[in-house]
């Protein structure tokens, strides 16, 4: 389906390419019904909008061009910046609004260890969606069709998914969804509580919150305290969580290698400013060299405190939450961890770009001009088909679902067949009435199934079946023995576990039946 | 339709990418008519694969990514590389040839002097199609069928194109053709005969070779002498040509700058070697300059010699073509020159890149395998959309073909129509069978025309028909006065010169009778 080309770079092959472009119409066809249009912006954005933005950084994950003028080319791995500037120059009145705009196109990240395919490459393709409003009120109305859109696209996969609510819920916190698969190749930790409709991923996933009285002083809360590096080494990050296994007032130093035993080393990263990378990955003994010699290279320290040590401040919770931990939302649930990948994720932006990029419009009722209320919402295409093909692939190959199958089935053939005798087969499920005269519902819609047929002549039926079975398709229709004894064709469907012969007559509907499951 | 974001670098807005979109559906339908499948290359490349190939080059038109690892990435301008390489590992048997393998994707080159919009950029979405045999017979075959789609695809577009003939004609010479829009935007020169076929670009056109008789001995002809430099300094350009001027045996020394009065460029370029790249594009003064100091730098020179110089060798010919030159084909023709915009071209490549790449298959009766016959076909597609909006634009806006037009016809309300008058007549427009019994030819296929409603109530009907003659449908439904008045539409044509007004019972056929024109 792909080919790996080069480190975390892919080649779609034909029906590798089939199965994304179905997935592409499937988008469509939810975009088109919120409104939104498609288009398509240049994969070549600069330095100097994504300074204009705050977002650039020399630690990012942003890979730049080198051209003959070095004029700061970069590969977008988003198009906030982009869309935000030419939505600027385009709309300048409340009476333009709503906008909202798509594409599904290739993005690219400096992936630090690109891996797992399709899940983690430089260059992949992505559906991303930004959304235009005059008020904050009509944004959450968009926010909300999004939200149903993708509920609704993530529905015809027929796959069980996890919305993962990442809603702060303080006024003024960020509204913001991201949609998993449950995957043991995920990367992600998805915490559900066993009880209420809680779902958090491991980013935003809260703890119950200890009420006053049990918080202790922080000067008399013992601590564990790591020491850790910045990525390009210039800061070193301490850390510092409370130290419940000391009875006493006793501080420990703990070797940094433990760390994600006791601290969510995403709300570390979040505590940081914006400048400093944390590396969480370096060998020990690198660390311990690097940090050796700190007095002589006298590097800045930034000292990091868990809410449970600094109460009185706004001090982040920095612990991790333990699979067993009270539900934050109800009282009697307790929270469970599951290995996800993410696909998905809906994000109100609010003025975030709009303020600084001066995409401003006139707005009811006020002289001077306002920021537009923003929304970008992604959907990971490559991811999809990544996560798809290893969720539904058994021992004999892959399994795709319907909607995004290269081809809804497959008509075998064996040397023997004669040409006509396929035709015969393609033309009872091609064809938009059925040659029986039509009793059965199924095709009552005058549907066609997305068909194939496999005839090569200097291929085995056996060879064709293994082939067929590692590509995927969700029905086989094979002529095999009982075509040559009554005329029969046999339907398999490997996922429904279903082996079958049926007559011409009965085909189609029994294929559209199977389909309609899958 | 388009926007631009930077130098070079263009997004496509809605009608944009559905100009583009129709474009890629008429070339997906006669890429299927040969049996090419499509697929989708990475728009990332190694530098080392175009080392292997030969093709890696400092002074190319290459863009180089910077990732965090410095290793080498290149943004592809073509992908005869990445698809050889691809094929090598896929295909080992003539069995399973011919491969015929396409992409419609975006491209990348460091353009000098990005410059007219979509012509030249730095990113530009093409057509390429790559085709591997196992013979130079079978390749040859698979050429003329790639023509053959090429035809079919230009001959939709309804607008006179030249192919030009690239065949050197002589064995084993290259098997290349050009397609071009003639427009006086264009940068490229085709010549073609007033008698006969013969077409040829600037770079290939030849010229009625002079019997041997009329050819003085070298040592006796007059010379022009230019002297030119290299892009990178490095090497001094010598470039000789006959003084037929000189009555004697004189040599002339002429500035640079008045190289293109008498050299053909193009030869010049392809008489250097691959490594050195001539500066065409040199000031004067500062060619002066960097010429002066040779003496110091010792700079190698090279020597061009025009063929009249050195008629027993096989220097190259290296003198301009001037119109009323005789047609080297024909004994009768003499030939003329036209602007004209490149925008597809056929190529046979032989082993070009299949040896280097080791791209190998068992053949037929021969123990050893043998390196493939390959053929790469482009066509410019960001290309045709720029050169037919520049052709077909006139005071009032674009005009487009109707297979690429975004929608092929527009209603326009005014504000005082209702809603269901506006869908009254869209769907006369748009119902498969006609609503008056069905006499008339034109859409007895139940054909359907593709159709946009332009019913926004805040604006006025004449600043739609402005909009929409900007945008360019092939024709435009007006609910006007006669609407009002007596329940006709006002059919608009630009390209045709047509304004009439028609009844709903025969809107369809008098708009589908206009479009087959367009």
């Amino acid at each position: 389906m792909e080919s790996k080309a080069h480190s975390g770079v892919f080649h779609l092959l034909p029906l590798g390419l089939r199965v994304q472009n179905k997935l592409e119409t499937l988008i469509d066809k939810y975009m088109q019904s919120i409104g939104a249009s498609k288009l398509s912006l240049s994969a070549i954005t600069t330095e100097a909008l994504w300074r204009e933005s705050g977002r650039y950084s020399k630690n990012s994950e942003l890979l730049r061009i080198n051209d003959r003028r070095e004029s700061g080319f970069l590969l977008s791995p988003t198009h906030e910046e982009e869309i935000t500037a030419l939505v600027a120059s385009l709309v300048h009145s409340y009476k333009d609004l709503p906008v909202r705009l798509y594409q599904v196109g290739r993005k690219y990240r400096d992936e630090r260890r690109p891996r797992q395919g399709l899940l983690r490459a430089k260059e992949f393709m992505m559906k991303d969606l930004y959304t235009f409003d005059h008020s904050p009120q009509n944004a959450l109305k968009t926010y909300e069709a999004v939200r149903q859109a993708y509920n609704n696209i993530f529905d015809e996969l027929k796959l069980p998914y996890l919305v993962a609510d990442a809603d702060s819920g303080n006024m003024g916190g960020k509204l913001s969804h991201e949609y998993h698969f449950v995957s043991p190749k995920g990367e992600d930790n998805v915490w559900s509580c066993d009880s209420c409709e809680y779902v958090a991923n491991e980013e935003l996933v809260e703890k119950k919150t200890a009420s006053p009285k049990k918080v202790q002083s922080p000067q008399h809360t013992a601590r564990y305290t790591f020491r850790g590096i910045s990525v390009d080494r210039k800061t070193e990050i301490q850390v510092h969580l409370p130290n419940p296994s000391s009875a006493f007032e006793k501080d420990e130093h703990l070797p940094w290698s433990r760390i994600s035993e006791f601290a969510n080393l995403h709300a570390i990263k979040n505590a940081l400013p914006d400048d400093i990378e944390l590396d969480t990955g370096m060998e020990a003994s690198t660390l311990a060299w690097c940090l050796s010699d700190s007095d002589k290279v006298h590097r800045p320290i930034i000292h990091l405190f868990d809410r449970a040590l600094h109460p009185s401040h706004s001090s982040p919770d920095l612990t991790i939450t333990r699979p067993g931990d009270a539900c934050p939302r109800c009282s009697t649930g307790t929270l469970s961890v599951q290995k996800a990948i993410e696909v998905g994720h809906t994000f109100h932006l609010g003025t975030r770009y709009s303020t600084p990029l001066n995409a401003l419009v006139a707005v009811p009722e006020n002289p001077t001009k306002e920021p537009m209320q923003m929304g970008c919402h992604g959907i990971g295409v490559s991811r999809i088909i990544g996560a798809v093909a290893s969720l539904l692939a058994d021992e004999k190959g892959l399994n795709w679902p319907r909607v995004i199958a290269p081809y809804e089935a497959v008509i075998l053939t064996s040397p023997q067949t004669g040409e006509e005798e396929a035709v015969q087969v393609y033309d009872a499920l091609c064809s938009g009435t059925r040659s029986d005269g039509g009793q059965g519902a199924v095709d009552g819609k005058g549907e066609v199934v997305d068909l194939v047929l496999d005839d090569r002549p200097i291929k085995s039926l056996g060879w064709k079946l293994r082939d067929a079975d590692l590509i995927g398709y969700p029905v086989v229709v094979v002529l095999g023995r009982a075509w040559k004894e009554r005329r029969e064709v046999e339907v398999q469907c490997r996922r429904l576990g279903v082996k079958q012969d049926v007559g011409l007559g009965e085909l189609k509907s029994v294929v559209l039946g199977m389909l309609e499951q899958l």
